[in-house]
């Protein structure tokens, strides 16, 4: 693995370089990760112009933390756990002559910012940007097989919950049972809090599960996801409680299952990521529901649940070979509830059979 | 409740007049929520020179959010799900006349404070520092009561748990199992992930849980905790696994109850943060254990899990009644395990009874 960090960090000091900067500091954590193998909590990366420097708010193993750090960095703890890695860092770039520091603006915050600034007063500080979230955009294969053990993992609890009794458990069970499906097979964690929502509750986006428990002709739907090995994916799914759906029920099903098709049969390396949303949407839009979408119908996964790109009207950008994203439209009715449906996919080129489903959970409509 | 939040207002409005700012930005959602009743993700609270103003990222009803926002807050949804509350808020400030406005500068990142200040250039952005977390150090008796509930809530989960057998179960399993019942009790989830750890791993801060087993002989360290309408406790104990510790064991348990101990008795309205701590510290140092020894050996936990005050051999400034803290000194010897036993209590006046104990569990050695 080692040198795959090292390839990393090479591509981002070339960006920097060319940004004119001859140092960066990372301090966002996912991009610390991305970069260095692991980030220890509180830890910063500096990619200085001679070395590469992961430096630590207190010893490494009194750190929770996930994964392990690349042997080849250097690892420091500068100033004891009290003191912020990021200062130590902006001294070292300046004392190892560099005349400016590309930091991560969208990460550090203002307080943070003018602490390295009167640390290292004759030290530029520019910004970084998102260069490393830019970076990580496009997946490697590594890191698509441990989104498609993650996936397989969420599909495994997820089936498994369907084979239980569901009818009079709360929403908050529901969750808990699959969080802890999710790290029998094999999960770091959850990668985001699971949402279960029933009834009127199901098909809200980023529903937070309550006590309510699932009855008779409910709606139920559900979003988990795994984290493996620190890459996060989504599915999404559902479901009928009862023998029989009503109408309106295969109705909105069917909608929103017609929409998240369009939206996956649009995924193709050069698309539009608005175009790929249009697909989904205007399913829905036209069955005058418009009002009733959620701003965002799909989003990158990877190190962080919410990635670049985002699949809004107003993205910008194309798609690229071995980018994972999520397909999720959905609809929910206040009052009365509605569907959603989300799968994780990895943008693949025809040639290679054109998207890659790593949710495989079936999305027919389940009487349960 | 509603003037709770009202008069909570009403006192961060005193402190920005008194600094120079007829008007507020508070974007941190800890304390958004302890302003409005509720902070909805992505949500912005404008303390106005006339009115308050809650603005939020999208329809209330889409937004996962604990408690309700104060009815006596007007509601906003700005520019759209797309749109930044903060922005909003800033441009709206600037229309009701403020020339100036305070922002929270160490919560803000440095590239939306340049989009407020492009977005309202005639406005001047000051620093309303941790004004906000100040407000929140000292509680009143309804804060109080949820605390209370929620330690009672941790001392239940615990309590079962050691009924249970131990004995084979990964660090993993006990952990999930511990939040499990946290929210059977009524918890709204863990106020922070509950760490397990078993053996070499035991006493160690924040240890996240592995897939290690409970073996005969381990030390096995727990650190969980419960949070009730918001308010998040702690409690931490070390347990013996098997029917006779060994001497090492015995020892290094009654000097960190000692330490423990000294701590909490050093809990007084008027008492040195620092004198706290080493209160707690100098039992340890004096046995030799001062490179074992975490930064700090307590910190108030609220809205957050780790608020202020910080219990450290550096902190300035002193304790009021009704300010809640954790006491948890430990010791982690690397590659043997360790102790770690933390409570969270309520300073309160000699006359009061003194420290009000809200995690209840046994502090003996229990050999399980």
């Amino acid at each position: 693995m080692s040198e795959v960090y090292a390839a990393r960090r090479t591509r981002l000091r070339e960006r920097c370089t060319a940004g004119g900067s001859a140092a960066a500091l990372v301090s966002r954590p996912a991009n610390v990760r991305y970069l260095a193998g692991a980030a220890p909590r509180g830890a910063v990366l500096l990619l200085g112009a001679r070395d590469d420097l992961l430096l630590c708010a207190g010893p490494l193993e009194d750190r929770p933390m996930e994964g392990r750090p690349d042997e080849a960095l250097s690892v420091r703890t500068p100033s004891g756990p009290a003191g912020d890695p990021a200062v130590a860092a902006t001294v070292l770039a300046a004392e190892q002559g560099a005349d400016s520091l590309a930091v991560e603006e969208h990460h550090l915050t203002v307080a943070r910012h003018r602490a390295l600034r009167s640390a290292a007063p004759g030290l530029r500080l520019t910004d970084l940007g998102c260069a490393v979230e830019q970076l990580r955009v496009v997946k490697d294969e590594e890191e698509i097989s441990c989104l498609r053990i993650g996936a397989e993992i969420a599909d495994q609890a997820l089936g498994e919950l369907l084979e239980s009794i569901l009818v009079g458990r709360t929403e908050r069970h529901l969750a808990l049972e699959l969080e802890r499906r999710l790290v029998d097979h094999g999960a770091d964690g959850p990668a985001f809090p699971t949402s279960v929502g029933t009834g009127p509750h199901s098909g809200r986006p980023g529903h937070r599960p309550t006590d309510r428990r699932v009855e008779e002709g409910d709606f139920l739907s559900v979003c988990l996801g795994a984290t493996y090995r620190g890459y996060r994916c989504e599915i999404g799914r559902t479901f009928v409680i009862g023998s029989s759906p009503a109408d309106w029920q295969i109705e909105l099903y069917d909608l929103v299952f017609a929409a998240q098709r369009a939206g996956r049969e649009a995924l193709a390396p050069g698309a539009g990521c608005r175009d790929v949303d249009r697909a989904a949407r205007q399913v829905l839009d036209s069955a005058g529901y418009a009002e009733h979408l959620p701003p965002l119908t799909g989003h990158g996964v990877g190190l962080e649940i919410d990635e670049d790109p985002r699949l809004t009207p107003s993205a910008m950008g194309k798609l690229d070979a071995c980018v994972p994203v999520t397909v999720e439209p959905g609809v929910h009715l206040p009052g009365r509830g509605g569907v959603r449906i989300d799968d994780t996919l990895v943008v693949r080129p025809e040639a290679d059979g054109g998207p890659e489903l790593l949710t495989i959970t079936t999305k027919e409509l389940l009487a349960l």
